[in-house]
C-alpha cells in the first residue's frame, strides 16, 4: 500500500462534469489498495471571478478580506469533489487548509508554510477515507486568521502534505502530459522527459518552463518529495521529478543527461543604463536604486569600459511589468548615478537551456553559439549557472532559436508531440 | 454607547452595490458611538446555486460535505462587507461561524446551537471594529466538522450573538417595514405594529407571517433579547419584538392590545379520516401512525359520534408536502384502523387572530365567528391556544376573511400600507 498526494487545478474541476471524472480517477487509486489524498484548485476562473467581485467592492480590498474570501473557492471545489467521491460508494472528507494543518506566517497574499500538522488527515487516511483538502489556504497561529499562498499555492499545499505525510509520491495532474525537453507547441518534435532532477526543473521553470511553479519544486527538492507531473486527461506516465541528491544517497543509479530541455520565456525586458562612470560603486548604486523598487532583476551585463571614455553601459533584464517602475526610479536619481540615458527593450526573449550533465561537459556553450550563429540568430546577453546556459535573442527569433538548438543538441523525438488543448496552465 | 446587533438577509447583500449600501448603513451605526456586530447571509440567491451543483455533482450529497459547500456563500458575503466597510475607513473584520463561536450539535443541514463563545468577536469591538459574523453556520466541537443551522440560520445567528454578548439590541434588517397587523399585501389598511409581544410574533410566526423565523423569535424569547424588525430600505422605526415577561419583571408597563394581528396559510391541506369506530384508542392509533412519517400535524378535530352508527370521522390538518406520505401510512393500516376512506382537501387556508390581551378578554371568539358568518365565510375548523384562534375556511375566501376580520377588530389604520416590492423574504 502506498501513499499517494493528487493534485488536480482549476482546470480539472471547471464543473461538475469534471469533477465526476477527477472523482472516477481518485476512486482508482484507492481501489487499487492506496492511501489518497487530494490537494485541489478552486473550479475553473471562480478565483478570478472572486477577485473580480471584490474590486467592484473596492479598488483596495483589505489583505485579510481578500484571503477570507479567495478561500471559499476551494471551498466549494473540495465539498463537491468529496460528494462526488461518496456518491461512488467511497468514504471522503473534504479539509480546509486549516482543517489539514497548513500553518503559515501572517503574509496575506503569499504567505510562507511554517509548519505542517497533518494530524486529522491522517485520522482520516487510518479510517479508510479519502482526504481532500483545499489548495492554496493556510492558517496563521498567532493571529488566528485565514491565509493564501498566493501564485502556484496548490502545488505548494500538495507538495507540503507529501512532506509532512511522508507519501511515496505527489502527482501533480496538469493538462500536459509532463515535462518535455522543449514547448511542444513551438518545437514539434519535443520529447517528453521520462526523469528531470528537481534541480533541472527549478532552472527549467526559472527559464519560463509553465509546467510546474518554482516554489512547489523547491519545497520537493528541499523535503526530498517526488513529483510525478502527468495529464488528467489520460493514463499516460508523465515525468518524474526527483532529488538527484537524495538518490544518490539512497545508492540509486542518476545518469544526468548533459541536457534536460531547453526554455524560453518573453515576458523580460531589458534596461539599458548607457554612459555610466566607470568608476567602483557605480553599479552597487545602480541595484540598490533598482532593488528599493522590489523589482525581480534576472540577467545583468556590464560592457568592457571604452578606455577613452571612461564610460560603461550596464543591462539587466526585468519582467516588462516593473519596467516603468524601475525607469522612474533610475529618472529620478539620474545626477546621482551621473549616467547619460535609458534605453528600454521590450522585444526580447531569453532562451534557456537546462541539464545536470553540464557540470561535468565541456563544449556547451560553444555548441549552443555556434548553432544559433549557423542561423543568423544574433546573441545579446548571456548568463550562465552550473547546469543552465541562458542567452537573450530578439523575441521574433526565439522560436526558430528554440528548434535549432532543440536539434543541435540531439533532444529531437522520433515523432512530433500530441499538444493538448488549452494554454499551459 | 450601545452594543447593537445587525442581521442583513441576502436580498440586502445581492450585489456589490448592495453590499455597499449595507457597509454605508453600517458605518453610520459605528459612527454613532456603538459597537456594531453584524450576521450577514449568503449574496442573493448563491446558496440556491451551490444547491444546485451539488445535485449536479450527486442526487444525494453528503450532508457533512453540503455544509461544507453551502457555508462558502457567507464567507463570501461576509469578506466583500468588511472589505467595503475598511474601504469606508473604519476597522472591519469578519469571522466564520467557527471563529465566531456558534458551537452546535452534530446534525448537519439543522444543527441547534448549544453554546455560544464570541471571544473573538469581543476582542475585535474591544479594538474598536467592526465584527462581521457569517449567518447560517457553526460548529460542532466533538467532530471539529462546519455544520448549518437550517432554514432562517442567520436570524437565529444574530439573535444567538446578541444574547452572549448582551447585546442592547438585534436588528433585522428585511425588505418590508416591519410586523403588520396583516399582510399588506392582502389587506391595504393593515398598520405597522410599534411593538409586539415574543409570544405574539411566535403564534404570527407560526400561523404564517413570513416576516421572522420561529426559531430565532423562540431564541429572543427565551434569552431575553429584544429584536427590532425594520426596513433596509429606509430609516423607518419598524416593530419592537420583546419578551413581556422580562419587561414586567423590570418594572415596565406593557400593555398588550387585545389583538396585535392576523395572519394566513395557505401551505396545509386537511386529511379526514372517516367512518372511524369511535372507541378508545383509535385517535392514538392514527396518530401512532401519522407520526411515524414525521409530518407536522397542526390542528387536530374530531366529530361528536354519531350515536346510531358508533362512527366518528377524525380530521387534521399538515402542510401539503407531507400529504402523500401520511395517506399512504394510513391507507397501510386501513384495516389495523378500521376507517371507511379517506378524504385530502388541499383547498384550505387557515386564518389565526393573536393578541396577548385575549387572556383576559373574553367575546373574542364570538366576534370573530361572527364577522366571518356575517360574510357568507364558513368555518369548517377552530383551534385555539391562550393567545390565538385559528379557523380553517376555504382558500378562495381567506383574504376577504382576512379583511373583514380586521375591521371587525379595529386593526386598520387611517390610510394604506405602502407596500415595497419583493415577495416577502
Amino acid at each position: 500500500m502506498s501513499l499517494i498526494v493528487q493534485k488536480f487545478g482549476g482546470s480539472s474541476v471547471a464543473d461538475a462534469e469534471s469533477i465526476k471524472r477527477v472523482a472516477k480517477r481518485i476512486v482508482d487509486t484507492r481501489r487499487a489498495g492506496n492511501e489518497v489524498v487530494v490537494a485541489v484548485s478552486a473550479m475553473g476562473d471562480s478565483t478570478d471571478e472572486l477577485l473580480d467581485l471584490a474590486h467592484q467592492v473596492t479598488p483596495l480590498p483589505a489583505p485579510r478580506e481578500l484571503d477570507m474570501l479567495l478561500t471559499a473557492g476551494e471551498r466549494i471545489s473540495m465539498a463537491l469533489l468529496a460528494m462526488a467521491i461518496k456518491s461512488l460508494g467511497y468514504d471522503a472528507r473534504s479539509f480546509t487548509g486549516s482543517q489539514a494543518g497548513m500553518i503559515t506566517d501572517a503574509r496575506h497574499g503569499s504567505a510562507r508554510i511554517v509548519d505542517v500538522t497533518p494530524g486529522r488527515i491522517r485520522s482520516a487516511l487510518d479510517e479508510g477515507a479519502v482526504a481532500i483538502v483545499a489548495g492554496f489556504q493556510g492558517f496563521n497561529r498567532d493571529t488566528k486568521d485565514i491565509t493564501t499562498l498566493g501564485r502556484g499555492g496548490s502545488d505548494t499545499t500538495a507538495v507540503a502534505l507529501a512532506a509532512a505525510l511522508g507519501a511515496d509520491i505527489c502527482e501533480i495532474y496538469t493538462d500536459v502530459d509532463g515535462v518535455f525537453t522543449a514547448d511542444p507547441r513551438v518545437v514539434p518534435r519535443a520529447r517528453k522527459l521520462e526523469r528531470v532532477t528537481s534541480e533541472e526543473m527549478l532552472e527549467l521553470a526559472a527559464a519560463g518552463a509553465k509546467v510546474l511553479y518554482i516554489r512547489a519544486v523547491e519545497y520537493a527538492r528541499r523535503h526530498g518529495v517526488t513529483l510525478h507531473v502527468r495529464s488528467s486527461f489520460n493514463n499516460n506516465t508523465g515525468t518524474i521529478v526527483y532529488n538527484a541528491v537524495t538518490a544518490r544517497e539512497k545508492g540509486e543509479i542518476v545518469e544526468e543527461p548533459i541536457i534536460a530541455g531547453i526554455a524560453a520565456d518573453l515576458s523580460e525586458a531589458k534596461v539599458t543604463v548607457v554612459g555610466v562612470p566607470d568608476i567602483p560603486g557605480k553599479a552597487a548604486l545602480i541595484f540598490k536604486i533598482v532593488a528599493r523598487t522590489n523589482a525581480n532583476v534576472d540577467m545583468i551585463v556590464q560592457n568592457v569600459s571604452a578606455a577613452a571614455t571612461g564610460l560603461t553601459d550596464i543591462s539587466f533584464t526585468l519582467p516588462k511589468s516593473e519596467g516603468e517602475r524601475v525607469l522612474t526610479a533610475l529618472t529620478n536619481e539620474k545626477d546621482l548615478i551621473g549616467f547619460a540615458s535609458l534605453q528600454y527593450d521590450d522585444q526580447i526573449a531569453k532562451l534557456a537551456l537546462v541539464g545536470g550533465g553540464m557540470r561535468t561537459n565541456t563544449g556547451v556553450s560553444a555548441k549552443l553559439f555556434e548553432a544559433l550563429y549557423e542561423s543568423g540568430i544574433n546573441i545579446e546577453m548571456i548568463s550562465t549557472s552550473e547546469i543552465r546556459i541562458s542567452v537573450v535573442t530578439r523575441a521574433d527569433t526565439i522560436n526558430e532559436a528554440l528548434r535549432v538548438v532543440h536539434t543541435a543538441f540531439g533532444l529531437d523525438g522520433e515523432i512530433e508531440a500530441v499538444v493538448h488543448g488549452g494554454s499551459g496552465r
